[in-house]
């Protein structure tokens, strides 16, 4: 081996090591949870929640809940105390549970059909609409966990503030997303960057990118009103992220992905078709007026041709680049190297993913 | 008129002062939250929101939050400073949104066609399943009303936590309710007066009975932990409160109720069921095997038919001055008579209600 791959192996396998760490606090916090002593459960309702718990919350990447470890260490240095590690592996667990919430409750009223490799909760037999309530169930696990943790923390309170505000920003985010989408009138001139920038951010960066960092800023004793700074590159970045996820939704390969796009049909407000709006003529306009959000193939397959005419391919890999020079110089400006440190590990993770 | 139907009348014209004065705070409350500066609204968002508020949570009887009033006047005497009244009035309405959630989506779930003598939110045109996420936002304006108006009260982390433990406990006993009723075996002997307390107990009383209460504790600068005593009070009335709710299902007035009970069609755990069971004889008890859970009116005829035989208005006559004798009791073994008198308030507005 060279040592760029001796270097990738090693850098593996302490990433595996990580994971089942990390997989092990889950098995700790799922036990704590089915025997809180707020509620006494019946041997049924104990095991439908262990089961939705299994399916639906430790079975992604994974990448927000690490996030608040690499993190944290990155912070603090590499002689943080083993409780110390712990708590922030806690903590990651807090974003992977709401992120399942999330996800649990979209694919009911996205009317999905799978995710993460496998059929969506809601439509296993005899789950159906129950999976409202399993969503609810996940959400109101996050404070059984924080109050188990962190309620002798000093900063016990800036944690119930956090994930209360990012949860609600989130919320709206999916809002604005359902409003425009679904309204019925699918009408494609509300569209455009701004929209989709709004919708991106408040949907899908508060929580995926700004709520790690803040959770380990927070447990290494900082208060965030001085990272101001720190929120707006990490929202930012987020929405490079989202970016990519549109574009990967049609251009990606559905076998890395784990599942097939269907934003097209779905008449989502993609970065792609936002951008394809703004460079399309008025004939091909109308083309996408036409085609846009209907489920037939052959309606797909002229948008998917348009998007290819318009050279969309080339448009992302410019706005990629940009934004990757961007974020690198707004990172290398932040006067802290531990902080510039955590930011960049975030950005090497999502730069060119294939998924 | 005659002394008491002045007094009555005086107390009718009393009530309605107050409810006026705490939909005025209803006003004050959604506009802010339809300007929180957490998010950016589009004008559609926010005209969605607004639309979404009004029809969901104003519309009841708000004696959930109207009884943060009262027992906060109740524990502090009269001469309580109009902005703590305002504060009272705040935490009230939280409860009257954490209501507004559950009913948006348990009505999705159980499938429902009207709330309130209207259509239920999910059946509006263009609504549908994006009721889900409004049922999440009106969670979410929660713990916004709670900063904005408590951050800096020394009880503000008590109030999170118990609107937390309040909201696990009643989401668990939706779940035990859910599992119960759907989980497609339609399997009477599951269901015995226990899983019947259990359920209730969970689902109702924490929140439309324990909440409130608490809250006005907190406000009067009480430890929650030492009012143990005045918990299970409220929860030993909310049980009776549903045990009320389930005999009116069947025997109530729909016209007085607004609504059509159709617990028997929905094999839902009522208390009637549970005690019918308990008294039937084996003929009995397999005539509801049969008719229970079926939406035809033939079985539903069956089953009420039987429950007049086995004289359920009688049983359930018995259980609610067993249950009055009872509570009294424990409050009048209160230590404190300002706390008997908000535990009395509660009890009087319940005892024989006919909706």
């Amino acid at each position: 081996m060279c040592t760029y791959q001796k270097l990738r192996a090693k850098k593996e396998a302490a990433m595996s090591e990580l994971k089942s760490k990390f997989l092990e606090v889950y098995s700790i916090l799922k036990s704590e949870l089915l025997h809180d002593p707020s509620f006494e459960f019946t041997h049924d309702s104990r095991q439908w929640v262990e089961r939705m718990l299994d399916y639906n919350v430790p079975g992604g990447k994974l990448n927000r809940g690490l996030s608040v470890l690499d993190s944290y260490k990155l912070l603090k240095g590499e002689e943080s105390a083993n409780d110390e590690l712990f708590l922030a592996c806690a903590l990651g667990w807090c974003i992977e549970w709401l992120q399942a919430y999330f996800l649990v409750l979209d694919d009911i009223m996205d009317n999905s059909h799978t995710r993460r490799g496998q059929p969506c909760w809601f439509r296993l037999p005899k789950i159906g609409l129950i999976a409202i309530n399993d969503g609810l169930i996940l959400r109101n696990h996050i404070p059984r966990i924080l109050k188990k943790y962190f309620r002798e923390k000093p900063y016990y309170v800036d944690l119930l503030d956090l994930f209360n505000e990012v949860e609600f920003q989130t919320a709206h985010g999916q809002m604005i997303d359902l409003v425009t989408t679904l309204e019925g009138e699918k009408d494609l001139s509300k569209y455009s960057l701004l929209l989709h920038r709004r919708i991106v951010q408040y949907k899908t960066a508060y929580y995926s990118f700004y709520l790690p960092v803040a959770c380990a800023l927070l447990m290494a004793g900082e208060n965030l009103d001085n990272h101001i700074g720190v929120k707006n590159i990490l929202i930012e970045m987020g929405t490079y992220f989202q970016v990519q996820d549109d574009y990967l939704d049609c251009f990606g390969d559905p076998k890395v992905m784990g599942k097939v796009g269907t934003d097209i049909e779905d008449f989502k407000c993609s970065w792609l078709v936002v951008k394809a709006l703004e460079c399309a003529n008025e004939e091909q306009k109308q083309l996408l007026h036409e085609n846009y959000g209907k489920a037939d193939q052959a309606c797909v397959a002229k948008v998917k041709e348009l998007y290819k005419v318009l050279d969309l391919e080339g448009a992302f890999a410019e706005y990629e680049s940009n934004s990757y020079e961007k974020l690198r110089k707004s990172i290398e400006a932040h006067p802290s190297k531990a902080v510039q440190a955590v930011l960049k590990s975030f950005l090497e993770k999502i730069y060119k993913r294939l998924k």
